[in-house]
């Protein structure tokens, strides 16, 4: 079960501390051109080892696209992507290759399968949102043909919320921050964590631009319901929020809807979504993720013996995973909005008769 | 788009106004015993009519076996449902033919499918979700052999939390209230909403206990990313939080990682799921519901043909759908597991061995 | 696993002698105009007891649409159909309550769920076709507004071989026959078994006539493939032929290449198919059907608790399955086709642009 | 549309002419011993260039697994496999740049996608096989675990059949003859046509051993239904039949009907399949491939540009595909077996019950 998406898909390979990662692509229209250094950059945002906000960890995270192209243009035929592992530092895992850090898929992988490959967490590592990262390029690489926007932030960091949202300003943050005036506030909590060898969690806001009225299949492959799937399998994300979910389950339905006029919707309280189509309003949505688990302070744990034991974890770590789980989660949208592009194109009669005639 | 699950699935179909809604239950094990009165039971716990804080719409929901049984025993072959629609009061929607309501998908469908059974909402309406719930009642006589139980209730309602989650109180409850001492509240905030001709949201908190370890397909059908899909997917739902989701987001790892012992997890933040996989642990979320958007307050929309109007709704409506969405988000729980289960049988050569051999 | 198809699909429920048999069918286009008479007709070409060359039993196959159209036309949701078992002589079955029917399910239903509804077959019997020729005439009021046509007929009968395929003339004759010079000859054979209490063999031949260019997503939803996996799974179907198939085999590549000129192929012994897609030129194909297993002659088997006994079978049964099976395949081929062109609309960027632009 | 399989599943990508080609299996249960010498003896038995009866390329197929292994056994996640592209002679490709080969999938490629990378076929080449020999491989390993065998040769060449059926010595022969006194003939039949600059047709006989009862998900994933999809897809197949699927066509009812005794059944005109379920029977199976469509005569076809040519191919190319087919047959069988296996898991209360308590 390691593929996402019915007509425009993925699947990904790969663990931590194993000789690659990887993804194959499936669906991508033919005639695409493939920007290979836009799906390189991509990567790069995602990186670790680029400032004191990330694990110190550097992987060149350098992709290389195996089949599919040909002479820079998708052929229709599976796109497979391949990142080489360089900086493993199997060693660093010795010490977990019996215990199960707390907070971390060791219990459950080790109970499921019997056997775990325990380096840098193996499957489970945060490391295979690489290869999403790849497969999510070449989906934007559709939607901009379409003139479809993803963008996203960190609009709360250890609780400290962002006031405004202003997605231009994020690119530029080193820890993708929406709001400047609460930037250094974000900043200095997750530096506190880090040196008391502890993390934080954090809140990712993420924007939809420019999307057509009509995307989702109801009932269950819904817009709305497959971006909650999308994003609840982001290691580390807890909670996703459509709009102003949250706070809509506090209001009244009068303040609530949103007012239709004719140019449009007089509010978006809804996140662009009604009946799980989107509405071409913005689709707006919140992950929420978690600390990181992995901590240095010495917490009460379990061998695969049984044993119960203190551990302390070392190591290289993110000291917040929300601050690259943002660009994970762009990726994961523009894939969900890229299938869900070419499976609605058969919606109406009237859409397949002009297709083929 | 009308199916959910891969194992053991289920595809629904009908509207709010035609001749029936109904569901086919495809991969139920053979020998399973069928208590037609529990699905029924199952069913009434949904029904609307039964007091003022649901809709005066007066359904029997009386649900009829089609198919995949044979002397009180479930065959292997899929089991279909009907239920007929018999209190359909047509006429009280001649007046939302042409008119999009706010907050309704009755704007998306007309725009995606060009043609739109406006009656009831069609296809949109909450109606559909006795389907799931018959569905759903399958799903939990076979979780019952497992000795696998899932509670919910309501522990917020227009911003009223809960105190305390008392899940054995709900069911005596008439909105299923999970705490006494609040609950008085929580039903004069429905009253008055619904005495202003309007709606309020709420929230719904749900429990799986006795959870197997090892449910959930990394790493593209997790335990939380699918119930994230089966809950955001329910009308009006517009966020889906697992374990201590939005508080962990604001936690430090230390506080938020659960401690491991040899008895089990010493607390739950996680709520029962790690790396996408059932722990052992109780399975705890909550699913956030938007007011009703069927109010009957003037609202600025527009018709099919672009044409601004002032509309109030007639009709009879839910003041909270978050009442009866509680029945819907276990029904839909139970579906989940039921795949999951079926799904995890394969995980390991020994399992595998030791069935055939 | 009783879904067929992924963007255009269809799930069927139902046994032999159950309440009623029918079908779910996703994914059809909104605004096809669902003419009823013709999806009757469809089924009135199937159903038993109109001569002597099929079974006796009378069903009415009275199809009735539960959902999924309004006003006359498909709204883009799932449309359900029902059919009610009427002539269920369920008492013909008693003696077949204990004994596993040679040539029949009955032995590997027993053992793969350890139940079994006996009568008539269950959910085995080819009663349950009548939902795919439902399901199929949706499919094809869907090709037509295309002008795809799809036609077939008996080409071969207990070995006596049609020497010209006339699939007009089909329609009139009883046993479907493509050839009215061995129609008689072919008839007799049939009768001559019927009498002896026995059962024939026969072949269908298939054309798809005006089929766009293009469909079938290889590598692994190929036409051809999907083709064989619809015709295959029909009751008694044991080879599928594409083209020339079999005596391509025996060829050599300077006879079997299908030669180009402008105006198209100048021979088709590919059978309309190359790589897996559709050529533009008429997809041909041949399903071989086995001898009705049900026949009224002693022999050896084994009943439920493995005891040895000859058995002759008793009710009415036809004496060669090939000649409605005609009208199954016809359907299965409408639904393969229906499902490769919605997913073939996303095969090129310059077709997504245009849809959306 | 490049995965097969559900539960164990794989994906494919890759070209001809690209940099690698692979595969990512997913499904393998957790534990299975990974022999690694055993994956490349199965490329080894499928690779070019071997005897003057294949094509005379030359391809290392060195096969390296990449992911999913760990201590030399599956852990559950996805299995990536890779195989880099060594012998490619591109420029022997530049004449076939703008020009449709007959028989081939040139042109529908084209029509279908705009794009096509022409270089050996691109991704229609039978090169992509290879990635199908490796993951049938570690289907094979599965099937290993639980006595399942499969054996496959040629049983016809260019219409010259096989007397006798000898598995056993089909390995030993550089045709995988399955009858030695036919074999010399055969071979001749091959050279005969190779010298003439042209290619011949062939047949393929597989047969899986020791399957347990109960394999085959009915009604629309039945094992024979599911085989002639796996077979019919394979480049150059073009006929699938189970058991004596032709020949029953021909036969009555009771010569074709398997009579059951205690210890089994008495024949296996079946092909080991009943209502699309194993009988625990051998499952039996033909299946018929056109003669090559690559040969060096000068066929009549048209370019890119719709100009009429006269075209005669160059390069190297298997005389008869049949031959290196029928490991590919094999692979797909041992893939679409262990696929069954794991769904059947589910198939009964008891099953569940028994797994989980």
């Amino acid at each position: 079960m390691n593929q996402f998406g019915i007509r425009f898909s993925f699947t990904t390979f790969g663990e931590s501390h194993g000789k690659a990662i990887g993804c194959v692509v499936d669906g991508v229209p033919a005639g695409l051109e493939i920007d290979e250094s836009f799906i390189q950059s991509e990567l790069d945002r995602r990186k670790p080892g680029q400032n004191e906000f990330a694990t110190a960890r550097k992987e060149a995270d350098s992709v290389e696209i195996l089949s599919g192209t040909f002479e820079g243009k998708s052929t229709g035929t599976p796109i497979a992507m391949i990142i080489y592992n360089t900086d493993q530092k199997s060693k660093d895992y010795t010490n977990i290759k019996d215990v199960f850090r707390p907070g971390h898929a060791d219990f459950t992988y080790w109970n499921k399968y019997g056997i775990r490959d325990y380096r840098g967490g193996g499957r489970s590592s945060a490391r295979e949102t690489a290869a999403r990262v790849a497969a999510g390029a070449l989906a934007k690489l559709l939607l901009k043909q379409l003139g479809i926007e993803i963008v996203s932030g960190i609009c709360e960091i250890a609780g400290i919320p962002s006031k405004e949202y202003n997605f231009s300003y994020a690119p530029s943050s080193e820890i993708y921050a929406l709001d400047k005036s609460v930037e250094e506030a974000q900043k200095n909590a997750i530096l506190e964590a880090k040196n008391a060898h502890d993390s934080v969690g954090g809140v990712v806001a993420l924007k939809i631009k420019s999307l057509p009225i009509g995307l989702g299949e109801p009932l269950y492959y819904k817009l709305d319901a497959l971006l909650a799937d999308a994003m609840m399998g982001i290691n580390a994300a807890k909670a996703v929020e459509i709009g102003d979910g949250i706070e809509s389950s506090r209001l009244r339905g009068s303040q609530n809807n949103d007012a239709i006029r004719n140019k449009g919707f007089m509010s978006n309280h809804s996140g662009g979504i009604l009946g799980g189509i989107s509405n071409g309003d913005d689709v707006t949505m919140k992950i929420y993720f978690k600390p990181t688990p992995s901590i240095f302070i010495e917490q009460p744990t379990i061998t695969c013996n049984n044993e119960e034991v203190d551990f302390a974890l070392k190591g290289r770590h993110d000291p917040c995973v929300a601050i690259r789980g943002s660009i994970v989660c762009e990726a994961m949208a523009a894939l969900v909005i890229a299938d869900l592009l070419l499976l609605n194109m058969g919606s109406t009669v009237d859409g397949v008769c002009n297709y083929y005639n």
